[in-house]
């Protein structure tokens, strides 16, 4: 299979007759099969059904049936979306013995609805609790940039196999980061949608009233016209001019300088100067952190109690903990959530997108897994979602671009804009791609190339 | 002042000129002032103030000038709503050496503005946590049926006030049942609103999420017309036809007969056979109890830790407690809450009121504070709320009613409908009003007249 070839670009090839859907379906699983040993991003291939299905859609065209637009279109699943017929693992073994899948997850039968044929389950952090895609159960997903360095977490899987190229269109969940993490260090487009606006029905849940699921694309057509399709409404028009800031003060620390000098850029190309802040943004962190690991903690403690050594280590002590943090730690958690969220959304009275770093830094080796916080390394897991958490707690729409021409390894820039407000982030994303500034950064061997 | 007197009838006399406002508020301080010391109902008097604002409304006649619906009707407010100038004290010494309120409790500011005048602070169980109306600080308010027994709480009070003939309009608030179970124990009508209905602000919380504001009145016209001033809206057209069903199960267990018998004479009437339930009623009565403690008690932590000697000690054990819940309880708790909310709504597809009983005996005795439960005799103050609490969850509009006729100490009925169907407990109301089965229960005194 052609690397970066895109969802738009496949489901045209086979309209068009160009390739059949059987062939690229054979192309992907073939490459896959050869590649993914370095990566580890699959857990389990779907091969057998996803090349019926794929036959399935030349038999329609060849009968000159109309083909949906997604038709053949190849896609993966973090491996905690349920799949018919399959058993959702969520990265673990402790599910192993429920019973299949009765039906697809809501977002995954509404992309198979749109033609699109599911092809694999890719690993992520156990239960989703992680920013590093290390899994006690299924090894450690790489990243496809430089194979010593992580992919990040917890779809860790799911940016991989868009960054190796083996799949134009993946699924994931974030509920403090975990697919602007992944999709920065990997370096592709990632979009956390507004909370609540696509169904969760199907995914396994995390932590209940910050869960959100979302996708990883190849281009920003495919990101878009997928959200679109999820979200089962037709494309919303863009607005035609956008006021636009750039966050300071918490945002604009512990950066690198390549990734500083990478937002001025940025900001230099928008014409912005000065920068906002949002209010208390450490206590925003801590209370999306600590609502996190009390209601996973909750989620999870009934079957603590009887197999918790069935759990990866690192998700079971933090289970543990946050089953037995106070509820008087998690009603002022939500109380300060409620409070800051009034005060962003007043700042969208005065902007429309807000510009901020993804992560600090390029992908951390994974002999070395730390980040530098105050001048000093600190813990990569624990601080990989420095500016993703706090702006997962008033539930904004969040895209996840990979910023052009920084180096050799991807950096990532988040654009937030007010709830429902997804077609101002595509708006900005395609401006600053048309001016050069964001693209999905090229694989070692095709810079060489 | 008449004993029974309703607020309606006051404001009709005022503005008639039968009686001046002043001659109305003398003789309401004068019978407070006299009777009160038996009951303790009143924790504070606006005397100077009320007669002034008295005073006001006797000039606004004198030029003619169009009088508000309650021009001149006194009323009294539970101890912890915002009384402009007045330092808000919740039933504690704790808050003595805050500042005064700047302005009114909304309810209060929207009975100002219709003419009602605030006399008095009431009695009230320490920052609203019980149903005892035994407190610390300010002594134990009797029932003025049988000084030897209970008011109720934690608005006993307001609910005695009433029953006494101090007042005929006074406010509570009703988290777990505060303002139902005293209600049922002082023979008076109460109304818990839809949660969210009526604006709290001013009035000095105890749990966020179940905390409601309401009334006490003593009658069934001066209940309504307060609500809808309270509410800022237009009465609401009463349904002609009412479907309506007793609750069993749960709510059918533990009456004394006395209040076997009265239910059934209700449901007789109303031409009802059979029963309906709710689904797992103990939990949702778990439910509401385990969300109040960890709200109230993480509301007061940060105080416990520097003045915990200055709490009632029944109040202060109950907030520390509730601050070291852990959190994975609150979260099932409100997980459980939605689930049970979605339950009840369905139930009043087929029904538009639920009548079950408000508690299950008459006032029990301060000098033996307890009910029957499963055939013992266990705790008043901890099963007073055994009807109410299960109702609190789902924030379910409910009219506390007296029972007419049951014998010399009143009993009380629940009308429970569907959020925001207040009109439809008024009407059912009146039906059994009309019919002679709900009505004021009579002091000993006017019974022996």
């Amino acid at each position: 299979m052609t690397r970066f070839v895109s969802a738009l670009n496949i489901a045209q090839d086979i309209r068009s007759g160009k390739r059949s859907a059987a062939s690229v379906m054979q192309a992907v699983l073939a490459t896959i099969r050869t590649q993914d040993s370095a990566i580890r991003s699959v857990t389990h291939l779907f091969a057998e059904q996803a090349m019926q299905q794929a036959h399935a859609v030349d038999a329609q065209l060849a009968r000159k049936e109309p083909l949906p637009p997604l038709a053949g279109v190849p896609f993966g699943v973090k491996d905690l979306f349920d799949i018919k017929g399959h058993v959702t693992t969520a990265g673990s073994i402790v599910l192993r013995n429920t019973p299949p899948a009765a039906q697809d997850a809501a977002i995954v039968g509404r992309l198979r609805a749109a033609g699109a044929i599911p092809v694999a389950t890719l690993n992520m952090d156990e239960f989703a609790y992680g920013f590093a895609t290390d899994n006690a159960h299924y090894g450690i997903t790489r990243n496809p940039h430089d194979t010593s360095r992580m992919a990040g977490g917890s779809s860790g899987g799911s940016a991989a196999a868009v960054a190796a190229g083996f799949l134009p269109l993946t699924l994931g969940t974030d509920t403090n980061g975990s697919i602007r993490v992944p999709a920065s260090l990997c370096g592709v487009w990632g979009l956390k949608p507004t909370l609540g606006r696509l169904p969760r029905e199907g995914a396994y849940p995390f932590s209940a009233s910050l869960d959100v699921v979302g996708h990883f694309a190849s281009t920003l057509d495919d990101l878009q016209t997928a959200f679109y399709i999820m979200a089962d409404t037709a494309p919303e028009p863009e607005p035609q001019t956008l006021r636009t800031a750039c966050l300071g003060g918490w945002f604009a620390q512990n950066l690198t300088p390549a990734l500083s000098a990478a937002i001025n850029r940025v900001c230099h190309h928008l014409g912005l100067s000065g920068t906002v802040e949002l209010p208390q943004t450490p206590t925003a962190r801590a209370a999306s952190f600590l609502i996190t690991a009390s209601e996973g903690g909750t989620l999870h403690l009934p079957r603590l109690r009887t197999v918790a050594e069935e759990y990866d280590p690192a998700t079971r002590d933090r289970l543990l903990a946050g089953a037995m943090l106070p509820a008087s730690t998690y009603v002022q958690a939500q109380r300060f959530r409620r409070w800051f969220r009034q005060q962003v959304h007043a700042l969208f009275e005065q902007v429309d997108v807000l510009i901020a770093p993804a992560v600090m830094c390029e992908a951390p080796r994974l002999d070395d897994p730390t980040v530098m916080v105050g001048g000093k390394p600190a813990s990569a897991r624990a601080n990989l979602g420095l500016y993703t958490q706090p702006l997962s707690l008033p539930g904004l729409p969040v895209l996840c671009l990979p910023l052009a021409n920084t180096g050799t390894l991807p950096l990532g820039l988040q654009l937030v804009a007010a709830p429902g407000r997804e077609a101002a982030l595509f708006s900005l994303a395609r401006k600053l791609e048309q001016a050069g500034l964001a693209g999905r950064c090229p694989l070692p061997e095709q810079q060489a190339a």
